[in-house]
């Protein structure tokens, strides 16, 4: 069947349908994907990329639907080992009283990479393919997440108060330009500038990320406005809104992606857009923790880039980005009192190409476009819970569950193969979060 | 192995942990349940069941939990088929130039007959055993559920307009008086009137309902209050809000299952609470329909019973009970402003016993207690997106995909086995849903 007039491709995905998310709303059916070195060559109809390509490997998939990965705009993925330690607890009681103290006993390299690679596993399962992580020890996070050659832009973490991982400002700042420094040039890592919070970083530490973050050309990752208790202290405190704050300091531009925002007045939300800040939104964590609801149709309507993210396992409980997308969509509704607020395909732009852009990777990932990296899903529609298939769109988001990821391949890589994860293993993952179990069970806490 | 000292059961479920639901919060660890003639014989600890017992049939799940089967409180189930047709509309662009249209066209006995049967697959998959049917056709949906052997009360519906079921108002409490009787005494089928709304039903057929429900001593099925609209609509016509008019007509008491009830007065809710009023919250379809938020944590601390229900797939767009039990925790903590609102054990009591009780079957299903049906759902916890197990009642309503269903019985009938479907043929009801699709694809709508 070798054909010396065909075009060579490493592998052809044949798929029922294929969603490439530019542009926007297109739903192609009996569509291919041809890859070559990673990368996408192609994306034409299964009958004429037969004709045009020999591929090293063919996949089919005729009831299948291809997307581009999904991208988890705000994750804690360490986190994931406290994954309903302890849940409908007041914010603060739950802060202070359990995870900061098991933080206090836990957070170390194994911890890190232990909780990222459980993390992985589940996320390669619901096919997300890249992540927003922000969290200590940047230099294990980017050594896990590059060892399951799993895309990630790894913070930089900035925080006023000492860690295991740095005990003064200087460290701090240290520590995170070496990290930065060993990973610049890595296809698959990159890095942001993280400080944790207005209420957790002074003026000068975040003078100093905006002089370094223009230097290093790498965003910058926060928590913003995520509780109105957050704005109240920050008014008492510098008389400013934090935004207002972060547009002193420089802050308030294209490099910045702000989490949350729960807390937004109508000029806020003018001049994010006019600034090009990107928001993560977090539905089921805001709701979980009773933080507030994000205004995400009036954002997107102002232009806002809108990115999803599931934050923490602790505080969500899980890195379900098809569950987030149902939830986003559904509550922007609910919020703007609109049920044509956030659309089955806003949404999955959301939460694919709107991450992208969000973690300034657009060029890469985010979409399914010839040169853009193969980061690539497959969801069997053909299941019970998605006929009949009237439209696909609305079958992603609002009936598809994670469980229908038959494949995902990253930068070309095949990551899950017809739903069995191909380089990690399962028993030794559960026996690892076994062991924390008994661990974190053994500390005492409030 | 037999001996003669030990009693007979039929079958032996050993379970890695035991939610009874009953008494409330307990989680058991290593316990079984002993099963005979279709109930439930005895809750007890593994070891202590095998001394006590010789069952006839042995399950073990060291990674599993039981659960008592889940009761999805309000449905649509023949709707299953229009899944997705028309998502992310205006609800009367929806209603009107869609879902009334397509069903001219297609409501009958195939249509109630076969989306029904999609359901029950998708229910059986996703744990839940029971439901409570709000639709046309009551003797076609009897009769399928029947023949799947699935729990159910039947709504008979009553509604001013002639539909393809009844024409006239005599016919149609005719219709439902004749459907009652034919399965009054039917072991796994229940009926109840399902009145529409209170603006598509007179305050004759309501008071006819209520004489009708105290004489058949059957519960009265009613969207109430699912949007401000229609409680607006309502003062202007009846100079009464339909709480009011309910109430007026006799109707507001321990018979009456309220669905949706987005617009409550504090006054409302407590005198639903003291009139034994039942509420069903429909979380995803009220953010999804943009209805308006039902104060579930206000009715909960009044003491009204609350149960979870999905709506019908057109507008939600699935029947999966653990998504609802998630997003109704996590939406009451965001519209209560209180992390702590439905803590996951109270969410799981709404999915269980708070459905049956609303549904007036809390003396059959609900709980796993001595003497109940054996309605019972094993979920594996001992997967990636449920570890560490730290704890077991988050791990269900916040973490647990309806995927890690195992097994399944009604009854004591085995439904689900190890995932596998006993009774139903997967394919055939795919191809049936293909069908479906390629039909309604050709009914042109606005």
């Amino acid at each position: 069947m070798t054909d010396g007039a065909r075009e060579h491709c490493d592998l052809l995905i044949e798929a029922g349908h294929v969603v490439p998310v530019h542009p926007h709303g297109v739903v192609l059916a009996d569509h291919a994907i041809a890859v070559s070195n990673g990368l996408v060559v192609a994306v034409l109809p299964t009958a004429e990329a037969r004709t045009r390509f020999a591929a090293a490997q063919v996949v089919a998939r005729p009831d299948g639907c291809v997307i581009p990965g999904l991208v988890n705009a705000h994750v804690h993925n360490p986190m994931t080992l406290l994954r309903g330690v302890a849940d409908d607890l007041p914010l603060m009681e739950w802060l202070q009283g359990h995870i900061w103290p098991l933080e206090a006993q836990l957070i170390g390299p194994a911890f890190v990479a232990d909780g990222i690679s459980l993390a992985i596993a589940e996320m390669l399962r619901g096919g997300t393919t890249c992540c927003n992580e922000n969290y200590f020890f940047p230099d294990v996070q980017a050594a896990t997440y590059k060892h399951h050659g799993f895309r990630a832009r790894i913070g930089l973490p900035i925080i006023d108060f000492p860690s295991a991982w740095a005990r003064t400002d200087d460290e701090y700042f240290d520590r995170a330009t070496e990290v930065h420094d060993q990973w610049r040039r890595d296809p698959l890592i990159a890095t942001a500038f993280a400080p944790h919070a207005p209420y957790t970083v002074s003026d000068a530490n975040f003078e100093r990320i905006r002089m370094l973050s223009d230097q290093l050309d790498i965003p910058v990752h926060c928590h913003v406005h995520e509780t109105e208790a957050e704005v109240g202290e920050s008014v008492q405190k510098f008389g400013q809104r934090p935004l207002a704050r972060l547009d002193r300091l420089g802050l308030l531009n294209d490099r910045l992606i702000a989490v949350h925002m729960t807390q937004l007045t109508d000029a806020e939300i003018a001049q994010c857009a006019e600034r090009g800040v990107s928001v993560v939104h977090c539905a089921e964590s805001n709701l979980k923790l009773a933080s507030g609801f994000c205004p995400v149709a009036k954002l997107q309507r102002a232009g806002v880039t809108v990115a999803l993210g599931t934050d923490g396992a602790a505080s969500n409980n899980d890195l379900d980005m098809f569950g987030e997308m149902r939830s986003a969509a559904l509550l922007a509704k609910g919020v703007a009192s609109d049920p044509c607020a956030m659309d089955a395909a806003t949404t999955l732009r959301a939460a694919t190409l709107g991450g992208a852009m969000a973690m300034g990777m657009d060029h890469l990932v985010g979409t399914i476009e010839p040169g853009k990296q193969a980061d690539l899903v497959c969801v069997d529609l053909a299941q019970v819970e998605t006929q009949p298939l009237h439209h696909v769109a609305s079958q992603l988001v609002y009936a598809c569950g994670r469980d229908q990821v038959t494949d995902v391949w990253i930068g070309g890589h095949r990551k899950l193969d017809g739903r069995v994860l191909v380089d990690i293993h399962i028993a030794g993952l559960l026996a690892n979060a076994r062991q924390w179990r008994e661990r974190i069970a053994g500390i005492k806490t409030r």
